[in-house]
């Protein structure tokens, strides 16, 4: 069996999520299987409405024009685009929290990228057995 | 000798304190102890005079309203209701970093939930042998 | 072979920046080896042009001052300070992500403390040989 990465995604700022797809990606390169967790930020995130729509960063919002021409020259795609990649190459699971999912109204239809919706002792087992376990 | 799952809670924001209220549920659900440990932010909102008043979120501000009524619908309790049932129910223990608590002059007298204040060293053993550990 | 701790450092704030210098020490004064892996804010925040003059909190911005009178009162130096001390203390190496370098036109010569560059594969497989693994 393939060793895991559980991903637990409370933020849905941009940077963030950038971080996790760099994560991502580092770990299907390895032939690591990767279990990401969408928790309360990361639900909002992950619908479709507001996926390339809210933008927001996670911190020092007055470099988030220097933060955008500076990762398009490191090439550093929108974590969409990324994940999208990710799911077709690698073994990478999206899952939503039921109370997250409930809180924006997510459903498996308005999301994106997720295959099902968990509750918090699954998501909990999940980080017992994983390898690496994150929380971003 | 149960899991164990610690939690570095530094944030003192009430939406990721809710992350953590629903990780201890769930490890609670699994019969595995906890351990939270409250870095900087952490020990300020633990103080009495803080929990329930400071009501500071982490990002997103201007859906600060929408979050509320989304989290009241999805049956998410405010941080500390939840905390109150969780050192019921299971084994929670909740630890002050030293230097953190001396920040805020945060005592175990002025602070809810916390069992005592430790070092940093101890702090880092416990993530040595925990099961789980996260940095929220 | 000394058990590992390893630094995901995602934030660029001087507070969660201290967090790290935190746990460092604890690790450190535990004979731990310690890896830290400066992404996206981190490599921002160790640029020498904004050590020291970057200021920037992650939350609660209207507490700005009262936090860093309450440091000093804790003796909780800033992170550059202790920084310097803890690598002269113990094995703690600094890995900046090439494309977070890249993002900021971070190299060597222009970062304090940082040890080399590496590629998102081999910051997981550092991960996944952790004993502790926290992302920041």
């Amino acid at each position: 069996m393939a060793d895991k990465m559980v991903l637990l995604v409370f933020s849905g700022t941009i940077d963030r999520l950038v971080g996790m797809s760099v994560l991502v990606s580092g770990a299907v390169a390895l032939d690591m299987d990767v279990d990401i967790y969408l928790m309360l930020w990361g639900a909002y995130a992950f619908k479709k409405e507001n996926i390339g729509k809210d933008m927001e960063i996670s911190e020092h919002q007055t470099l988030a024009e220097k933060l955008k021409s500076g990762m398009e020259k490191a090439g550093l795609k929108p974590w969409f685009e990324s994940m999208k990649a990710l799911k077709e190459m690698g073994n990478v699971k999206v899952h939503a929290c039921g109370a997250a999912a409930k809180t924006w109204d997510a459903t498996l239809e308005n999301m994106d990228f997720v295959d099902d919706i968990v509750g918090a002792s699954e998501l909990v087992s999940a980080l017992a057995e994983a390898k690496v376990a994150l929380f971003i």
